[in-house]
Formats: C-alpha cells, sequence, structure tokens
C-alpha cells in the first residue's frame, strides 16, 4: 500500500491533535495511502522526542527546516504561532511538499495569497484547519441547505466565543503580538467566517467593529508590570453575502462561561437550522409545515446518516467528540495529497477568508462597508 | 380606597391584555388605588361590548375621543397600530390624563419626544409596554450587574426573532406600513433595544443595516396581486455603549422557528448572564472562581426572591408566563398614577428608544456609526 | 347572564390561585355563568379580610360552616389541610353544592369514595385540582396518544420531584401529619398517579417502595427538640397498566435543587412524547420514520394550536405560567357547575388515584404486587 | 520500553473500538507498557484481515483458540456475543493471559463468579468493558459524592434507554435469545446496574419488573415468519442499597427516540448530581445555600479539571466521544497488566453486577425483595 511520509511543526494540542488525526483516521477508514510517522520538529528537543516516542516518529527535531529539506517527508503539518505559517509552508511547498496548516493561515491576506499562489504553482495539495466545518452534522447541513431543505437562505447568525483570555490576570502571550496572533478577529473570527462560507456562501461586504476591553496585561505570570494589549479581543461585523442574505458574526476570546461556543443559525425562507459546538452532537432542524401544533424545531442527533460519523459508532447518539473531528479532516487530507479531490478548506479558500478579517479590520479602523473582494484581488488573489 | 378610572383604546392581543393586567394585578398586589374599568373602545362596536362585558367595563364606545374625554377616565391604555399612539396619547395628556401605550411610542423621535414633552409639561404619569423588562428575573439580572456581579460590563448581544411574518405568503397588513407599523426594527427592535438600554445603558453609537427578505406579499388572504413590501424584516446593529461596553443586536419577525426569542447574553470582566424569553422562567449566570472542575453557567430557576414573582406563586420553579410580565407592569403603572414613583420605562426613555432605531436606520440608510443622542436633539428632546 | 356564587375555605397559595383563576376564566373565556365572588373563609380574619377585599368577595368569615350553609354560594373551593377535605366537602355536599376540591382529595380511599358516593348521589358538579392535567401540551400529549400518534403505548415513566422539604433543618408541619398530610406519596405522588391515569389509564398492579430519608425534624423554627417523621418522603412504585403498559413512577419532595420537576416520557411502538413541567410550555414528541438523518425529538412551543392556549395569546412561544394552568381549571369548573359535561378529574376519579396511592402503601408495608381496583372496591367504590 | 501483546477475538463494532482505545491510549497516556498488536480473530477471515491491516495485528485468524494459545499474546479482549465471554475468558486465564472482556460478563451470575475465581487464582488481571464508568464527569460526579459535595445520599434515579430494538419489523438477533444476549436487563442494564454500584455502592434488595413489548419478531430480514421473543425488552426495578439509600434503574431499547439516554440522577441531604449521557460532557450540579435568588443547578462542561479529560484536549468544552471513554478504559487496562493497580470494574465486580441482574430476574419471576448478596453467595463468591 502506498505511503505517506508524515513532519508535523509544532509539538502543543494541535501537533499532537494532528498525529493523533492522522493515526485514527488511518485506522477507521479506508485511506488510500498510509500515513507514515517521519519527523516531528519543536525547539524543545524533550517535547519532540515525547511526541515521536508516543506516535513512533522516526526522527524528531528542533529545527523545522530539516523536517521541510527531509526527502521522507511528503505532508508537512505546521501547527506553530500564526506568523510561522507562511514561511514554514512556502518552505515546504518550495520543497514540493504538501501542506496541512493550522488557521488562520497568515497574518495578512497578502501572505495569505501568496501562500496559495505558490501551492498552486507548485501544484501541492493543501489544507487549513478549520477542522469544525469537518463536523458531521454541519456536513449535513450544508447538505440540507444545498437541497432547498429550509428554502432561499435570508439570514445567517454566528458566534464563536471562548473565555480562555477572559481572566484580566492571564499574563502577555504571542497571541497577543499583533502579528504572531493578531487577535480574536483572526484566531476565532476565521473560524466562524469559513463557518458562514461553508454554510451561505461569498461575503460581499462586511462592516465591522473591533475593541480591547483588556487593556493591559501582566508581562509575566505574576508579573507587576503591565503592557499594553494592542489586539482586538471582541470583533463583531454585519455581513452582507452575494446571495443576497444578510447576516452578522462575533469572536471574543473573553466570553466568560464559554468553552466553545461555535455556534450558528441559519434562517430561510422555509425553514432555520443551528448548531452549537458546545453540544457538537446536536443539530436543531425547523421546517414550516406539518400537522397543526406539531412545529417545532427537531433536535437531531449525530448518527450514521451524518457524513462521517459511522466511521466512529454504528449507532447514533454515542457522540464523536472534537479529535474525531479532526481525524475527519485527516482522512480528506490524505485523501488530497494521494491525488484525490482536492481539499476543501485550501489555502485558496484560507485566503478568501483571510481577506474577510481583513476587511473587518479596515471597516473598524476606517469605517464603512468594505469589500473582502478588493482586499483579495489588491493581495493579488483571484476573487 | 381610592380608584383609578381604567379607559382602553383597543379590543385585540395588547388591549385585552392591559384590561387582564390590571384586574390581576389589583388582585395579586397592594395597590394604592383600585382600578375602575370605566370604558373600552374599539371601532367595531361587537368586539368594544365583548370586552367591556368580560371585564365589567361601565361603557364602551367606537370613537376613541369619546373615551379621552370621559371625566371618569384617569388612565388610558393605547394599544392601536402605532401611527395612532401620537395623536391619541397627545389628546389624552391634553385632557390631563395618565397615558399607558403600547411600544413602539411613535413612528418617529421627534413624535415620541413631542409626547415626551406633552406629558411632562401636563405632568402626568406615562408608561410604554416594554413587558420584558418586567420578567423578574431580568429585574434581577440588572440588580446583579448593578452590584457588579459580573464586575465592568464587557459586552451586550441581543436578539429578539419571531416568525409570525415568515411565511411569504401571509398578505400585506398595517404591520407593513411604512408608518402605522415602521418595520422589524421599530416592532421587535424597540424590545431589545430598550433591553440593552435597561441592562446596559445608554447606547452611544450604532451602525445598522437592514433588509426586506420578503420583497412583495399578496395583497390580502389568497390574493393573486402583489404588492410591495416597504419595510424592513430583519435589522441588525452593532452598538458602542456610552459606558465603553460593545454589543451586536437584531430584530427579525421571519425568523423560522422562533417564536418569541427575545434572549441576551451581557458578559464582564467577572462573569456573564443571559436569558432567552422562550424560557422566560430561566436565568443563566456565570461568575469566575470557585472550586476548580466546578465552574459553569448556574441555571437559576424564577422563585419568590426574584422581584414581584412571589405575588404569583410561593414556591420557585412553578412558572409565571406572559400575562403575568404584564400584570407586573399593571402593577407599576397602577403606581405611578396613585403618585409614587415614575414608571419605568415612561415616554421620555420611549424616546430615546426610538432615537436608537431612527439612528439605526439612518446607519442603515446612509452609512456610518450614528450617535442616537443627537437625533434626541434634533427632534427637540434632552440627550 | 346566569351567576354562580363562590365560596372559598382557605387563603393561602391555593385559596388565592382558585379565586384568580376563577376571575381570570371570568375575563377571557365566554363562560356560561358569571362567576359571582360571595364568601371566603380563614380561621385568621385579617387573612379571610384580605382575599375579600382584593377580589372583592361580598363577606369572609372564620367559620367555614357560614360558607357551606350561606344561601348565596354555589361552588365551594376547599383548599385547607387534607384531613379537612372530607368533612367540609361532605357538608358542602350535604348542602347541595358544588366542590372543587384540592388534592389528595382524603387520607384513605374509604373517605374519597364515600366522597364520590355522596356527590354522586347529592346530583352536585366536583372537581380535583389536578391543575397539571390542564397544561395546554399535556391535553395536546392525550390527543396525539389517543390518535395512536405514537402507536401502542408501551411504557410510562413519570416523576414528581420538588425540594421544599429537603432542607432537614425544616421544622415539623402539617404536611408530616400522617392524616393531614399523608406524605409525599400523597401530595406529589397523587399529581403523577392521575398524570399516569389521564394519558395512560387504569393502573391493574403496582408495587410500591416508601422511605424516610429526614426522620426528624425540629418541632418548630429554630427549636432543639425533634419530633420523629413518620411519613414517607421519597415514594418509588413500579406499575402496570390494565392496557398492558408498564411503567413506573417517584415523588419525592427532598429532591435537591428540583422545584417543579414533574415530569413524564411515554413510549409507544412508533415514538414517544415527553414533559416537564419546569419547562411547561415545551412538549417534546418523536415518531419514528421520515428521511434519513432527519429524525429526533420535535421541541413543540405551547401554542394557540392547542387547548386553551389561545385564550392568553394568539401567538405561539409566549408562554403561559403556573396560575393559566388553574384558570383553564377554573373554565371548565365553571361550565360543570353551570350544567355543562362533567369536570374531570371528579371526586370519583380522584377516589380511583387515592386507591393507587394506598395500594402503594400497602405494597411497601406488605410487599408485593397490589390491586388499586380491590382496594376501591373494598372502599365501596365501583372499580 | 515494555509491550503487552494484544489480541482482539471480534471486529464488531466493540472489537474495533477495543483496539481504537488502545491505540489512541498509547499515544496520549504514559502509559507503563506499550501495546503491540499480536493477533485479531474473526470467523469471517475478510473481517479479520481488514481490521489487522488498519491496525497493523501481526497476525489474524478465524478460531479464537489460536490466539488464546498465543504466546506473543499477553492481553485478550473478548467482544463477541455474551455466552462466548466465559469459555473464551476462561481459556485465556488458563493460559495465564489478562482478559478485558465485554458486559455483561456472563449470562449468570454463576458463571461469573467462575470466571472471577479463575482470575483469581490464575492472579491475572480481568476488566469487564462498563465503559461509560471512565467518563471524566463520571469519576468527577464520584469524587464529588465520596467527598460529601452533596451530604448523604439519599436516593439515586437510573435509567439506559436506547432504540436499536424499537422498530417490530426489525429482525431476531442473537441479543434475542436467552443466553448469547439474555435481554435488556443484560444488555443495557448491566451499564446502569454498575453506574449504580460506581456512584452509591452496594445494592442490598432489589424489586423488579421485567416485560416484553415486541412479543415477536421476524425469523430474518423481511421474511414473513415470526418467532416470538423470549427475552425482556424493558426492565425496571427499586433498588436498596446497603448504605440506606433508594433507588430505582430502567433499562430499554425500545424507548424510540433515545439513542444513548443512559442518565441518573443522585440526590442527597445537601444537593443533588445528575447526567445524560446523550450529552456525556455536562454535568449539572446543585449545592444547596449560596445568595438568595440564586440557586440552581450549574451546568459543568468536561474540561481538564475532570480526570483523563486534559490527555485530550487543553481546554474545557472541546468535548471529547464515545471512544475518547473507551480510550481512558484502555489506559487503566494496559496499567493493570502491566503490573499496577487493578483495573475496576474488574470480573469480581462484574459478578456482582450480574448477581442484581439475577436478582432482578428473581424478583420478576417470583415476586418480593431479593438480595443480590444471596445469589452472589449462592453462586459461590464472595458477598
Amino acid at each position: 500500500m502506498r505511503e505517506i511520509g508524515i513532519g508535523i511543526i509544532g509539538t502543543g494540542f494541535m501537533g499532537t491533535a494532528h498525529a493523533l488525526a492522522l493515526a485514527t483516521a488511518a485506522r477507521l477508514f479506508d485511506l488510500p495511502a498510509r500515513p507514515r510517522f517521519e519527523m516531528v520538529v519543536d525547539p524543545d528537543p524533550a517535547r519532540a522526542e515525547t511526541l515521536a516516542r508516543r506516535f513512533g516518529f522516526a526522527r524528531h527535531h528542533t529545527d523545522w527546516r530539516a523536517l521541510v529539506e527531509d526527502p521522507a517527508v511528503d505532508l508537512v503539518s505546521v501547527t506553530t504561532p500564526n506568523h510561522l505559517h507562511a514561511p514554514m509552508s512556502l518552505a515546504a511547498i518550495a520543497a514540493g511538499k504538501a501542506v496541512w496548516c493550522e488557521k488562520p493561515l497568515a497574518p495578512t491576506t497578502r501572505e495569505a495569497v501568496a501562500m496559495a499562489r505558490a501551492a498552486e504553482e507548485a501544484r501541492v495539495a493543501t489544507a487549513v484547519g478549520f477542522n469544525y466545518l469537518k463536523n458531521p452534522l454541519v456536513r449535513f447541513a450544508r447538505e440540507l441547505l444545498a437541497a432547498g431543505e429550509i428554502g432561499e437562505i435570508w439570514s445567517f447568525r454566528g458566534i464563536h466565543a471562548e473565555d480562555y483570555m477572559a481572566d484580566p490576570e492571564l499574563p502577555w502571550s504571542w497571541r497577543l503580538d499583533p502579528v504572531a496572533g493578531g487577535g480574536v478577529v483572526a484566531d476565532l473570527g476565521s473560524h466562524i467566517v469559513a463557518m458562514a462560507r461553508f454554510l451561505v456562501g461569498e461575503i460581499a461586504e462586511v462592516s465591522g467593529d473591533l475593541s480591547t476591553v483588556v487593556r493591559e496585561r501582566p508581562r509575566a505570570p505574576g508579573a507587576a508590570e503591565r503592557v499594553p494589549v494592542e489586539v482586538d479581543d471582541v470583533a463583531r461585523a454585519l455581513l452582507r453575502f452575494s446571495s443576497g442574505a444578510g447576516g452578522s458574526i462575533e469572536a471574543s476570546w473573553v466570553a466568560a462561561g464559554r468553552k466553545m461556543h461555535l455556534a450558528f443559525e441559519v434562517t430561510g425562507s422555509r425553514g432555520a437550522l443551528r448548531l452549537d459546538m458546545e453540544r457538537l452532537n446536536e443539530l436543531h432542524l425547523f421546517v414550516r409545515g406539518g400537522p397543526a401544533g406539531r412545529e417545532g424545531f427537531v433536535e437531531i442527533p449525530a448518527g450514521p446518516d451524518h457524513p462521517d460519523y459511522a466511521a466512529f459508532c454504528p449507532a447514533p447518539g454515542h457522540q464523536i467528540g472534537f479529535n474525531d473531528m479532526k481525524a475527519i479532516e485527516a482522512r480528506y487530507v490524505v485523501e488530497a495529497v494521494a491525488g484525490g479531490r482536492p481539499f476543501a478548506p485550501d489555502f485558496g479558500e484560507a485566503a478568501a477568508v483571510q481577506a474577510v478579517i481583513d476587511a473587518i479590520r479596515l471597516s473598524a479602523r476606517e469605517g464603512g462597508w468594505r469589500r473582502p473582494a478588493e482586499l483579495l484581488y489588491e493581495a493579488g488573489g483571484s476573487p
């Protein structure tokens, strides 16, 4: 059986998640190629060694360039702080390797477009880790929307709220660096923008507002010294889709009590559907009509009738978790690398997502409705 | 015991609700004055007669001017289409009567300000039917916010979505008239704007978007002829509060599956609270801190510890309903008319709400962030 | 219009609720007769006076016999501790008056049967306050069951749990008297038994267990002296219905955190339905079949399509409350007294409920499956 | 690093789940030994080959005896129909191997005791797949109970309801064989009995009822011929724990609409907690006391503060799934085999669970309260 050499840069939550996802996908799906764990990289050799041992990577290293240049590596997973996505991905692409990069793809649309262009020219497969799109119920929701189940789409309301930065005493970290992190509009906003595009399509115009509610933080854990926070921690935007539908999104990492509140409601001329990732195994669907007195949202439990759920469990309601969505993502990454249909969302799609984020930033800074397509075009992308 | 002569204009849902609320309040609360049902008015004499008989009104009439001029009437309830609120209220005020008017107070800020001014000059009590503010848990939420329970308020997200106009085959009605109705931004938007102000305070700036997704409707039930819809059916706005908090609101009457989805989430530096009127007896409160592993939103059932609940039931969890909130409203209307503290929200507050709505309209029409206080000032109000 | 003279014994939660329910019913429904508030009785004259004043009762008294003998009273509401239900009701019946008695009807099946017999012989209307049966969604559920919507009924699971006695430091009260109160099996158990019979029908056999978890309590608030508790505070029983369906019930007044958890799930050969009174405006319905991937429980919001909801609100989802269910009950009490169809549940039905309770007690005491019909027969009732 | 040779008998849902769980556990936990995939067995060689290939088993076979005799195998996973658990486990034990067997352990207490005895004498580690006990929130709940967080435990209510046999047209299968399957009381009942014992402790007495609502089924898919169903499909029992607490359980595989409704509520003198596996990442906790108006159940999202969650995700609320619970189980199986503390629940515990099931059966057949300890003793076990 064909094999794909795997290289992973980063051993944090996401590095581990990529490795586990590939291992699980290889066991639960009929993949066209088997992942072969070649190398893992972390600046901290002990961390690299631990992950290598657990997942059976053949080698580990502290320099990502070694990985990118390794001929045995076919797929490079990039799971580092955001500003490193571009140089690592570009180097991997230059070396002819497929890239599976975490989101947001790059700090700016320009860089994202450059990455997408490079991949296109090099004809390598790319994938971006908008993992929530791989939830079986999200994909089922998209099928329902495409089939016209709720009629013409009128409205989208989305939010991605967590509270991992809610405590004002949490110290400064790379997420708060304007380039390395980029604020919540990039960190979580990219997820909900990707979701909006996945479900409803092209976003024609945005009108946004960014705010920074925690204006300074300790320089380090427990430190008396405070440093100013220069990125947004709550982002809000109104949307106008190319289809004519309207919408709004919000992203916050200071939303006390919210842990994984990536939620949306799509309303159409015949019905509505909604989902909240805090209950990721439940889709709520309303379709107008039916016998009097019996209308209501149906609470659909995830089950084998929804894409890829059956690989995890033959019975509905038993529930999949966060890492299972990532395993589904890994399945399609491997298929794309092995030569099947292109992975979605790829770098091109991520550049389009980034253009929406930059349009929100521009609107927040200078006012008015802003067109992501124009920013994409200016950045060299094809709108 | 002192009595207050009641006159009600309108016998629909709201006219009946006012009458029932006054009757119930008189039975469950120690009111300083007893409502005396004097007159009810409806253009249709049969409807007026029915309501009069059921509630024991002494007289009924088809002309609202008869009611306004009736010396036995002390309080005039105005529950007619929106564009009639102003002439009826102004006539009642001119006759020295207190007025309890349904929302939105008037089609424009200018009219609303004029009504508030007239009431102020005539020194008559006024009340506007933002009944959801009277939910015991909403008032308890406000007390928690005022006490700093969730710290500094950072964010407000509100929505009022229903689906009573969602079916595109529903015919044209007065709600779709730009003046008599005014669109969903006025009809439901006023509720969520009033809620935002009640919980978080003054709204300094808004950036809004209005859309009309059902662009034409049958002229009459079953009619082939279509008439264009000239008002918005989905309204969205970003908010900046004077306090520095940010927020967003949405109002929709085409939100399939939503029946009374007036919901909000307020986030602060120490916690969050949220409520959805579709489960009006549940408040969810999160406060950071506490033993490891035990953090989460508390689902608080409405009970006697929350303002005015005890009048309905001595035990928590037994639940109050829509009309009970209206009865609480009636309690404070009667107290205000009898000379107690002014009712809130009164005409002045409703004018401020209207200024927010007009600012959303202006922003939607001409773009940019708009300041309600400026519109209020231009309309003659005191910002 | 015909009038019905109302007399109410008791001015606590339930006395007030009866009065309010009659007042509201007269305003919201087209009743065949108008309630005329004649007399209210309480041993405490100040309490009697207060209720009389608020509701407009013509007279008040401290001796219930005065009420029962008053020729102007047509309907006697009995809302006293349980052991007084029988003497008061029997005296009222003897005076030819209709009786609306709170539950449980009597301490024993024998007394309940005697009351039912007396009413039957006197040909007076009777009603028992199992108010939760009047929830529009409960009645709709019964219609669905009768129409075979979920097929043949296989299983019933019911619970009525509250926590008003959960604190072990709560002092002794009449509810803990074996006769005046009778334990939770009588207090809350009667509600869930009545619900089981309403939805599924005759209960052929029961196997029960009663326990007393708080074995002693302070004699009075704050008192050091403890008195033993002689009644059950948790009751459990397995059920076999005459139809062949099986089931179980639980009643508890020491269920920490539960406030009005009267909940049931009925399962049949084609589907299931469930409801929890803590969210009394939501019915959950599952019917097998339908398109793949879309099966699930429908969350049906209470609305005008459900019996009697429309009287309170023309729109679904706006929610009714505890007192609204009582107003619906009052509607049918008045109709029964005015000569319409008999009220259900009447004294006969309450005697059958009591026989189930006594069968649970017998089973708990002596073991084995026990047949309520036999106890009813032994008590002189017709099984 | 030490290795443990893995052999798995069965390649269905559970066989795959065991393999995946071991693979995942080895990657996410610091195991004292590494699983080495030696052999997988299935009567169907194609199925055995597929699983072997996907998980990297060195060998596969159609005869389970080959696996049991294989010297390279240290741990035997038994995931076959129930009646095969005993012969396979006993053979494995006789060969000195550790055994990880699915539930219910055996058709009768006698066989279960014999298996436990054999394992004890052979000093081999055993484990039984009551995987829901491994849910981080269930284990956290147990810690809370042990710490007295909700005071003295008064009551347990448990249910395990699914609907995989609800359709009367589903054909006969091995689950319906009295020995191979054993009815729902064995299949799902064993899960909820194990949960009751895990959380509350020894069950002293049971009073049960078993029913068969689908009395016959097609012999094969689509077959006209019907065969009688000889096992229960709904089981109910009242419980009395040795501690003095009371309780009830229900198990059903014909519960329309329920997919994984393994749920419990434990009530104590100071509070209560509840969980439903259909939302396995949410624990609801109520503790009496605290500020007025703020009492309620806390909805606790699963997170790193709960046992073993952190291995899957460093953030709360991101959710684990069914297979993740199984991976946690695998962790402790490997640790037990490697010589750490014994796995719980082991064969001894499973025999005690089986005694409760047999006591329910006995009570259902012959009536009365039955003592599991007596059945365990009669079967040769130590009560």
